[in-house]
């Protein structure tokens, strides 16, 4: 199944899937069995640009208490000018101290010294079993045996290698037509599975053979992860681990220019494309079964954030959608909550397009009708708040037994 | 089993519990069955003070979404001169839009009238079903019998007629020996337990019969509560209908001053009772099987509070503390989660008594020891912050199995 193959998942006109995958020109990748997980599937990845003038951008999550390879690909490297990243599975190196930190080095530069690039263009990334440190004989073994295996239509062997418990694998690969000409654009993500004592790790690695200024990568990345993995939720719990990054290469000559209308038309694409990943995390999520979709409009943008992300949150909203219950009180409490001492709040609610509630009171619906239309598989939320102009959407995941099992059944 | 049989419940030397209970001298009370709750139960309760000089105080849920009955009461009512509180079970009167207000001052007129006293020292609230308008006819027949069954000894019948699907009732008498004289103390409670689509609401009323300012009353509620109510989560969802009440008949001919030792020595029984109903409420959580404590030390008041209440709310902990897993890994997650751009953070972190984290790194620790430890019913995190000065504790339930049924398996 396609990652575009769900509801609020659309590609542009301009931009089609390529069934086939491979990467954009100038990439290789690979992925191996380094035997950091127990079962012998892959666990290492390699992701190189072969272009020196290849820029790139990166964000991290915000975590106070971050894994060492995030801590070095973020003072080690210079992040406009990444040629590559490696990424290993099965065991996030989060939370093992320093030496954390010295093996995220290590892993670095090795995987430079294997590529042939400076250690500061090599980001490095994991996820997995946290607490236990890394086998370093591993993964040096691993990045050899990457090195020598990397291809050009490595995605989907990268791609696996990033996997913990992720049901199913999360990629595209795209063609954009510009006006400049027609350029490739690939995603691999993994996320929100969760392993023993692990976090809800997330990946997501975007190529892209267009010449980009770093400039543009940065506002690329930065706006669309904001309209995407910044917006979805499974459990509301920020990860040590979280990597985001955009990779051009250039390798196909189109250059697109600040300002102009192929950035646009690329920006397009890359939004589509980190949506779709985006929201394959979330039908992914811990146990998910359903996924919901709140928007909230109102008049400031820091209150439809509170409130769309209180209601994404809310482990009685989570709850009710994977009961495909209509709950709409459970809306009214959350959003309630997090506007302490506004009561009474003359709220606007409609649930998959039929009106609940208008200014704070419950108007007229056919509570069978509702009961029917949020029995799929995917439910929207519409709140209007006092005020316009601000608006925020939240993608999330239910709340259902699968996820106690999953975290409660484990022990460390 | 007494409220006061469980960790983190105690009562100071100079208070004991009289386990016949029964209600401070002035005060009478009754529950009866309106036939709000379709089995039959007692759903509606009345409280009254005949002692005309009545002080009291009361605090109330601050979500913006607030029921019919707490605008009532906020809106009509002397605070500081309650004199009884009208309650009902089996019905939220939340949600119901204009009407919920309309029903719910009307209720309240109709127990002051039976009462005979004024309609600004009746109280009024409500917990059960939300959406569905109260059948009146019902809660007036209910307020005539409840009167003409009012008794010194209906504190038992008052807690039964406010359960939801409270496990167990949660209700105290206190004897407390003050420098001028012995007093009593009561307090009744409900919570947490869910109903079809409701919300986790909570009441707790207690009454004394020392004589109290309406400064010293409103001084002790406020203080009490945000140590005990204040300090619970559930599930990090605050209801529409949350109400805290403290009536003082001085009926018992003991004045208690501001700023004597009585006060305090008051006070200390009232934060005693006042915990141990809200432990009782964590430990009668929506299918919670174990419960938490969670005390952070650290710099400011407010970070404190922000990082105990992520831990508290963050399902990973909730989870692990479900199955009985010593995971600081997910402590160490969701406190780093709650202080962003804090890496690397140099947190402590200790579970019931183990040293397991020192400056962000662990040490050197028996996990099988740590294993046993948390095995219990009860567990407790402590967690340290750069600085010192402010300090927080939350308990909190776990997140298991029942939680989900409740929540998810029941329809509107």
């Amino acid at each position: 199944m396609s990652i575009f193959d769900a509801r609020w998942a659309e590609l542009p006109d301009h931009a089609r899937e390529l069934p086939g995958g491979g990467l954009p020109a100038g990439f290789r990748a690979a992925g191996v069995a380094a035997g950091l997980k127990a079962d012998g599937r892959p666990d290492l990845a390699l992701l190189v640009s072969d272009e020196p003038g290849t820029v790139s951008a990166a964000r991290f999550t915000r975590n106070g208490v971050q894994a060492g390879p995030v801590l070095a690909t973020r003072e080690r490297c210079d992040l406009a000018r990444l040629r590559g990243v490696v990424a290993n599975s099965g065991n996030a190196n989060a939370s093992v101290g320093v030496r954390g930190y010295d093996d995220a080095c290590a892993m670095q530069d090795r995987a430079a010294a294997a590529i042939g690039v400076p250690v500061s263009a090599m980001a490095v990334a994991s996820t997995g079993v946290i607490g236990v440190p890394l086998s370093m004989a591993q993964v040096g073994r691993g990045i050899e045996a990457a090195a020598s295996a990397l291809a050009a239509d490595g995605d989907a062997a990268l791609c696996e290698a990033i996997r913990t418990t992720d049901a199913f694998e999360k990629r595209a690969a795209l063609e954009v037509r510009l006006s400049a000409g027609t350029v490739r654009l690939c995603g691999q993500a993994k996320g929100a599975g969760m392993i023993q004592p692990a976090f809800a790790t997330m990946f997501s690695f975007v190529e892209t053979d267009a010449a980009l200024e770093p400039e543009t990568a940065e506002l690329l990345l930065g706006a669309t992860v904001k309209r995407s993995f910044d917006r979805i939720s499974v459990d509301g719990q920020l990860s040590t681990n979280d990597t985001a990054l955009l990779l051009a290469s250039g390798a196909a000559g189109v250059a697109v220019a600040p300002d102009s209308d192929d950035e646009l038309a690329l920006g397009q694409a890359l939004d589509s494309l980190q949506r779709a990943l985006a929201l394959a995390i979330v039908r992914d999520g811990e146990g998910a079964a359903r996924v919901g979709r709140v928007v909230v409009r109102g008049g400031t943008e820091h209150v439809v954030e509170e409130v769309a992300r209180a209601i994404a949150n809310s482990p009685l909203v989570k709850t009710a959608l994977h009961g495909g219950d209509p709950n709409w009180g459970r809306i009214a409490q959350a959003l309630g909550a997090a506007l302490p001492d506004t009561a009474p709040l003359p709220f606007d609610l409609d649930i998959e397009g039929e009106a609940m509630v208008r200014a704070g009171s419950p108007v007229g619906f056919d509570l069978r009708d509702v009961e029917r239309r949020v029995a799929g598989p995917a439910v929207e939320y519409v709140v209007g708040l006092p005020g316009d102009g601000a608006q925020c959407e939240v993608f999330f995941s239910d709340l259902g037994h699968e996820y106690v099992r999953i975290n409660a059944e484990y022990t460390s």
